[in-house]
């Protein structure tokens, strides 16, 4: 017996059923906003991420030398994908880019609770708009996606920040501070204790003196103050931006999903905007769900023309732990419209029915294995099958065929030539 | 810029549209069967392929060693996968196993037209029946996933073959027959000069009159003289359990689909029956589009209990070179419902509108970059917006707003409250 790799997950029917059906709802969700679906490769040349992340981030790619001698990595997000997709046709593609994808990842990391080494993601991006709509859009679409799932406001919030303020705030705190590890301490704050977010503030160039004071302002959330204390265009800019995003998305209909928390940081370098993370607001799901946020320096880095970008990346495990925590994951079981069972020698008339019924859109089996009654109507069970039509021969000679309707038991004949006649879902109640 | 790697693709939304079409067709006849969806990983070890396969499959493979010191492999095929995973649960698996799943593979290949390194396939197996139903029903799909498409009777054919004939009327030509490589001089037969072929067949130890004979048998396609040439019960079983397959194609109603094609054998060593490829009728298509059959050994192979298989997989390249042949490859462009345009201040109502919209299931679209009346109506023209509403300030006045048909041109006010008001689809024509 051969076994699965560690961090891979093989989905089976019921399980995947689940899956399908949340998948569904999201890329729905993102389709009906106008979201267009893209395909992407798996592979791509390991120095697109290294370019983009750093030499690091090696360590958790799966990379391997193909046999034409190029440097290769199964990809680990989506974004430089899409940037040098977007690179490759910027001139030809009209503004805004709007676009969506669902499939796998893979990053050779630490196996835990909702964190595997394969592991899909819907990204939706907007390429193409620099004006606060298209953050909120982002935002609307992932409110969106997570009320179709069933779940209410009271659930999930979105904690919503921006880069350009922390990193102005951060600016006028003195040339000596190194802005980029300042804001990674920022993202790593609500997982450390008070005296070592300050001792990471530290070691980033600010004083502890400005390290509390830099903490007050953020946990603050008094986006005057900030202005005011770091009385810099930069910053006040960006309190305007974030102030634009989040009255564009009151018009859009999901101000009430987004909180201000400044102390939000995203821990990817690139943002340059909003950003945001999605919480499970009863913090059982003790980590962010998903989030995103506007990175408009990617695609000029990239050698494309400058090309603002906002975009979410919504991951399935930690989606699957929030679901399961509203109570809203979806049943894991088969669902089966009807299993035409055949006794004795039926098969041309069961084959003709199923069919029928197959090309009004039923979900239809029937027996492939040549077993007797009893055999096929367990099966029958087994797939939830909502009706069982009997196709037998005694039956036949009366031109009739038996419906039973699983969850009753109750059964009625009908006659086979109207069976399913011009009825589109015909089931017991019809005949009985 | 980065470029793409050789034999991969990137899909940009308008040919994604055609594909997704496709793929829901192909998905949506296999749901109605009552196949059932799985999910499955990317990578699994070398071993699997080498066991399955022998040394030679590691050549054209996408094979490294993991950070944990595993050999793996990117998939090159579903087969060993869901071969693993019937033998991991095989006892709890109800009978029989109906699977279908879409996703890309990988393979180190030339490329050419219509092979890709990177390659898309919709994988249909029935697991848990010897009967010849289980054949028919994985043809049924095929034929009907085709029709579905749009393509008729006349424009594709599945040759139909198996695979016990062949090896029965080789073991029948004497022990010096390598029944294996004889075997692979059949699947090559159809691409290269006679002379070749009986070279090949004598290779594998075949005399030349033999070989002559062996071509004429076949070629005839006369099953009575087969069995009566080969004179052994495995030729004859053979012979009547393809003609038991044929026969419940003629029930399931596809049989119109189907030729007897004993020269059609499948490179794959692993079949055991009947074995089928789909070819274009007109030949433009020159080679194979897609082919399936039975293995009724591998399950027990990797350390199952013995457990009879048939399948099928459709690839997506050739899959879309028959559909362009035949002119039902749908058409690569965007479809939009309806795009908002805002003239002035008008957000909260036009975000108002497509909110409601989009609760209708619209695809809707709305301005995300600040822009005027006349790049918003020309982006709606990119996006092939059915109906464009006009939320313009002065409309609003009047509590009004404008519906523009795109196709016509023609356009008409409507009451801003009563959009959409109780409406599914509010088009032009409602208020005109």
């Amino acid at each position: 017996m051969y076994d699965r790799l560690k961090g891979f997950r093989d989905f089976y029917p019921e399980e995947m059923t689940a899956r399908r059906e949340v998948l569904d709802a999201v890329e729905d969700t993102a389709a009906r906003y106008g979201f267009r679906e893209v395909g992407t490769p798996a592979l791509e040349r390991v120095q697109m991420y290294v370019d983009k992340s750093g030499e690091e981030i090696v360590d958790e790619l799966y990379t391997f030398e193909d046999k034409g001698g190029r440097d290769v990595a199964l990809t680990p997000e989506l974004t430089p994908t899409v940037a040098r997709m977007v690179v490759a046709r910027g001139q030809e593609l009209s503004k805004p880019i709007k676009w969506v994808s669902t499939r796998p990842f893979w990053r050779y990391e630490q196996v835990q609770q909702g964190r595997f080494r394969e592991f899909y993601q819907t990204n939706v991006d907007v390429f193409g708009s620099s004006e606060p709509d298209a953050d909120a859009e982002v935002l609307a679409f992932a409110a969106d996606a997570l009320t179709n799932l069933g779940l209410s406001a009271g659930e999930f919030e979105f904690r919503v920040s921006h880069r350009d303020i922390l990193g102005g705030l951060l600016e006028s705190m003195g040339e000596g501070v190194d802005v980029r590890d300042a804001i990674r301490a920022v993202d790593k704050s609500a997982k450390v204790e008070r005296n070592e977010y300050y001792d990471l503030l530290h070691d980033a160039g600010l004083s502890y003196d400005q390290a509390r004071e830099f903490d007050d302002l953020l946990s603050s959330g008094d986006l005057d103050a900030l202005v005011d204390f770091a009385g810099t265009e930069r910053v006040e800019a960006a309190v305007e931006n974030l102030r634009a995003v989040l009255a564009a998305t009151e018009d859009f209909g999901v101000r009430e999903h987004c909180t201000l928390s400044l102390e939000t940081a995203r821990g990817l370098d690139y943002y340059t905007g909003v950003v945001f993370e999605c919480f499970d607001t009863t913090g059982e799901v003790s980590r962010a769900v998903f989030g995103g946020g506007r990175y408009d320096d990617l695609i000029e880095s990239f050698g494309g023309q400058p090309t603002p970008a906002v975009g979410v990346a919504l991951g399935d495990a930690t989606l699957q732990l929030l679901c399961e925590r509203a109570g809203v994951w979806p049943a894991e079981e088969l669902s089966t419209d009807y299993y035409v069972l055949t006794v004795g020698d039926t098969r041309e008339v069961a084959a003709r029915i199923a069919r029928d019924l197959r090309s009004r859109g039923h979900v239809v089996e029937t027996d492939l294995s040549d077993r007797g009654f009893g055999s096929q109507l367990s099966y029958a069970d087994g797939i939830n099958a909502r009706t069982v039509v009997i196709v037998g021969e005694q039956d036949l000679e009366n031109d009739e065929v038996t419906l039973k309707e699983m969850e009753s038991g109750e059964q009625t004949t009908a006659p086979v030539d109207e069976f399913p006649g011009e009825r589109d879902a015909p089931t017991y109640d019809d005949f009985a």
